[in-house]
């Protein structure tokens, strides 16, 4: 079974010899090739050259047994795209120029234009998926409404994103006009995405465990409908992660998603037992690579185990619950790759 | 029903009026006398003080309809006690001087005389107690063992502790030694608390919530009890804060505690239908406040209504789910606590 059609099959809830498996932040500052090209080039520029964005997309399929590869970019080129003028990378994490605090700052947003201005990342899609000659499977994604909300708000990182938080109760109305806007660019933009060849999109909501359950059902999830629903209308792929959101178990439901990525905090039995039909994906935490191959390999065992007692884990995806820390070492994310790949 | 009377009954399950109420962080940076104090002497010198330590923890009380105090101190005198060098309040964060990072650091520790070290804030208790003259009930309160491991093994503060979840796995050994350590002279802090006249006190971990429930269950939750079970036998109350822990709930009955301060997060529900027998404590997002008196009140009412739902509400403690914010507004403040003071 080749690699793409392993992932296609655990999708489509065939017959997989097993699990495919792909890491969160593959492609980044634990590879060496990915540090020499960020060496030469800024973050921006590496996101705008086709050749360079497929070259740090494809060091970890060289070196490691993975089954996919994802584009390389970031969620913020929305927020960009829509004229908030953001920085990016510059070790401080990023900044926001023009911060959203009220409706003439919505009503500023260049929304007409913004998924053209995207078109570099789809143009990285295709050029990637030439690349990959069939051989994997390929992974587009984008921020999901809050998480992209709660950066546009705070003007930058947060720890807590009391900001975002404390609009949403404050202001609904344009919260929930901020988070429409942000869903219709980010659907235009997921599609130009599997036009372009993904074999699906991720939707990354890395904030969204800040909300209560109440507060993520009413806000988040009407946004997040309005870029799966049209997405799985037209026939493509798209699951949710959810980052902390293992409160938000009963209400993922409503999403309208293929399949969810668990945290690694989430417990894959339970998330099994809501979601039977759903392709599951997760959760090893990243903290095990840092502590080395033995307990990385044990753990990885584990799971697989979890996996395979519904359907001889078809419908899952290997993966871990958050992306590879930069100071993890490429020889136990070897030994990982090397370890899934022993179960087949 | 006085405060101190209406906050006991809810702890030992009797008849109360409504449920008590008091607001982590509640003697903080919002308050103008709190800022004024600190104007005058740096954190450590007023954590010394102890007619200082009681002016803070008063304010609120005189301010705000509130049936509790709490000690006027910092989760980490305990890794200062011990001789790690920790340096608080410089708007960075605190900084702790001597890392944890093998046995010899763990060795080093000054683990000999540490609880007498930490008499200062006993004597705070005592100070504070004789002013509240009854009227009030009383949190001791300290860090619980994994979170102080987190900031000794980090040196100050993160928002992943990866360091510390690291250490978990590569050296198990070390981890549980050390947090043996933390936990045997937490024991002792606590009840020189109790014995001093805390009501009841608490278990912070800040930081448990980053960790599955599997691993919390092996290293947190025997930490835990080094201090729990001890204090219990002897009589004094203990509850638990585990915060960001809404999938730790399957494992937390181990604890071995009175009571589950909660997550603004966590369903109420939910964890009462859990722990029927326990006492429950939060858990409004501090967030709401920030967006100002309307919507706190509504959520206020609508958490009172399933505080409600069993035993009229006793067992119940009204709180946050979170410290209240430094850019809270003191009016909001006591909004909320005339309208929790309304529900009686």
């Amino acid at each position: 079974m080749n690699s793409r059609a392993r992932f296609l099959a655990a999708l489509n809830g065939a017959h997989v010899d097993r699990p495919p498996v792909w890491l969160m932040r593959q492609a980044g500052r634990y590879l060496p090739d990915y540090r020499a090209v960020r060496k030469q080039v800024s973050f921006w520029e590496l996101c705008h050259a086709p050749e360079l964005t497929t070259r740090v997309a494809l060091e970890p399929l060289a070196r490691f047994k993975l089954d996919a590869a994802i584009v390389f970019s970031d969620i913020l080129v929305v927020p960009q795209a829509l004229g908030l003028g953001v920085t990016f990378g510059t070790g401080e994490g990023p900044v926001i120029e023009r911060r959203l605090t009220s409706a003439s700052d919505l009503a500023a947003w260049q929304v007409r234009g913004a998924a053209e201005r995207l078109g570099f990342v789809s143009q990285a899609v295709t050029h990637l998926k030439r690349a990959l000659e069939g051989h994997y499977g390929l992974f587009g994604f984008a921020g999901a409404p809050f998480t992209l909300l709660a950066y546009c708000v705070e003007g930058g990182g947060s720890d807590d994103f009391l900001r975002a938080r404390t609009l949403l109760h404050r202001e609904p109305a344009l919260a929930e006009k901020a988070l429409a806007t942000l869903a219709d660019v980010t659907a235009e933009y997921l599609a130009a995405q599997c036009e372009a060849g993904a074999d699906v999109v991720q939707l990354f909501d890395t904030w969204g465990g800040l909300l209560d359950a109440q507060t993520y059902a009413r806000f988040c999830l009407p946004a997040i409908r309005r870029i799966t629903t049209p997405l799985r209308k037209r026939g493509h792929r798209v699951m949710l992660f959810a980052r902390g959101g293992q409160h938000l178990l009963p209400v993922l439901g409503e999403a309208d998603v293929d399949g969810f990525s668990l945290d690694w905090r989430m417990d894959w039995r339970a998330a099994r037992q809501r979601f039977p039909g759903h392709v599951l994906q997760g959760n090893l935490d990243p903290a095990l690579l840092l502590a080395g191959a033995e307990p990385t390999r044990a753990a990885a065992t584990q799971l697989l185990a979890q996996m395979r007692e519904a359907e001889g884990g078809t419908r899952c995806i290997f993966n871990l619950g958050h992306g590879i820390h930069k100071d993890t070492s490429p020889e136990v994310v070897a030994a990982l790759c090397d370890e899934v790949a022993a179960h087949g």
